[in-house]
């Protein structure tokens, strides 16, 4: 399937070319985030926040990431992605909706005030996980740009989404961090190969379709370098859905764990797939959006770190 | 085969333990390190030197490293090991045999006078490799110790050799740098598993036996932490043969390329294997020790700079 008017045409059969973005990074104005930090926004396609959460927020996240983890309810579901070859739980989608302090933090006012400032307009979670890296045998994610994918496989329309990445454990250097590539958001890779049938069935373990040429990375390095946030858990990444990033593996014994939440415009909500037949499951990507209302998610924390559970 | 009297036991049955370290780390007093430098290498078992090599010396290395990726006689040679999913060279060893080159690195003075001060003794070349870890699909090497190996596998009998990594291409955070537990060469980490017949032939593609435990490695880096030396191309690292080791997977378009010596006390050649049957090929352990004699690697290289082919 191909859609004559597509501004970003991907999963092409030969030749894959680099785009321009013709939608703009920033849409909105007033908000949180300072005047300095929306340009820095606009000109790398991320803003790292160190340290934006409190200890206790983490805490909170933390014992609930455990006992997500465990709870063979999530084990079981279709939300659940486990690694090829160890079968530990990788990543756990649509996590807002088995978990309420998940929830909670994906309507964090703090969040959806920069999110909401960024593009200008009210929104809804596209998609959302936990990514549990372990250590010792996690596994890399190669390079990718979301939208990309979004694109062509969910039919978002145009590059008016923010992710959120928040860490739950410390990143370091060395337990295959997020990289991105600052710039990259300001061009479009088209990828090369049609769409395969049921592709998310196998792309969520090893991504074939959808993947950069080595030549179109090697032209994006030199142009943009590669940039890697690090900082301590409660730290947070916002980037442009068309960021081109990914991460290497890791050997150490710290795991890295973050969640992670897609906000969309309510004026960017899914069309037909651009580039597939079908379209993916619900957990991958909302087709029944609901403009998310703030919630004070410090005093979730603080009220819920006063029970007899967590003392 | 077990050895009753083997200070360093390893590939036991079951119950592997971490044993200290009887020997010195520092045999020697004199030479071109200084006593700050020394007593860094004696208490984290490695020494990281930026830029020890000249932009010449580098040059030349460069030079010598392609042409030797793409001759047909090292490619087809037994010395020559290849990624199992691409096929790309990923090892070339016993290089000082295939390279004038390297043979001059590898008896380099300024090296050589380091690597006899800290064994405290003559030298002689037990194994050396060029790695090359290629850019988007460089895999990961896991947590080893090198001794374990020589000394389970090679029957090197104590801990008195020392590895010099030689950096050929920048080394950046994020393209698969070497990760070192400082302090780490001061423990044995026994590891569990006989050793197979004729070991060598996978394990230099994929680890499995002479590997530590993950609650051995928890426990090293409780204790050790991890460092990541970094640098540019013609950076050094002297490491000790015991240190625990490692890197993760390269998925940057960045190769990671280095040149690898190990320097053994010619007071500390090979018996029998400790804990396998059978030898491993010459390129792995030799066998014939032959005292390096010093050369000036500085002046062959200004010399072959002023050569029609460098010009």
């Amino acid at each position: 399937m191909t859609v004559s008017n597509d501004t970003y045409p991907s999963r092409v059969e030969h030749d894959a070319q680099i785009l321009p973005r013709t939608d703009p990074v920033v849409y909105g104005t007033s908000g949180p985030l300072t005047p300095t930090q929306l340009a820095e926004y606009d000109a790398n396609g991320y803003c790292f926040l160190e340290s934006f959460l409190s200890e206790e927020e983490v805490t909170v996240l933390r014992l609930e990431l455990e006992s997500l983890r465990t709870a063979e309810r999530v084990r079981q579901s279709e939300i659940s992605i486990t690694e090829p070859a160890s079968g530990a739980i990788r990543s756990i989608f649509a996590v807002q909706t088995v978990s309420d302090a998940f929830a909670s933090l994906a309507a964090d006012q703090r969040i959806l005030g920069m999110v909401r400032q960024i593009l200008g307009s009210d929104v809804y979670i596209h998609q959302s996980r936990l990514n549990l890296k372990p250590g010792f045998v996690g596994k890399e994610f190669y390079w990718h740009s979301d939208f990309e994918t979004w694109h062509a496989e969910d039919g978002m329309p145009a590059m008016r989404a923010v992710s959120c990445s928040v860490a739950l454990t410390d990143n370091h250097e060395f337990n295959g961090p997020l990289m991105l590539m600052p710039g990259s958001h300001r061009h479009f890779v088209q990828c090369a190969g049609r769409t395969p049938e049921d592709h998310f069935l196998t792309s969520l373990k090893k991504q074939e379709y959808g993947v950069p040429s080595c030549e179109q990375l090697e032209w994006l390095t030199a142009q943009c370098g590669i940039a890697v946030p690090k900082g301590p858990a409660g730290s947070i990444i916002l980037f442009d859905c068309n960021v081109m990033h990914g991460s290497n593996s890791n050997i150490t014994p710290y795991p890295r764990s973050n969640a992670f939440f897609v906000y969309n415009s309510i004026e960017n909500t899914l069309e037909e797939p651009f580039s597939a037949n079908g379209q993916r499951p619900w957990y991958l990507a909302s087709r029944a959006p609901e403009v998310i209302t703030p919630k004070d998610f410090r005093s979730t924390c603080g009220n819920l770190m006063r029970t007899p559970q967590y003392a």
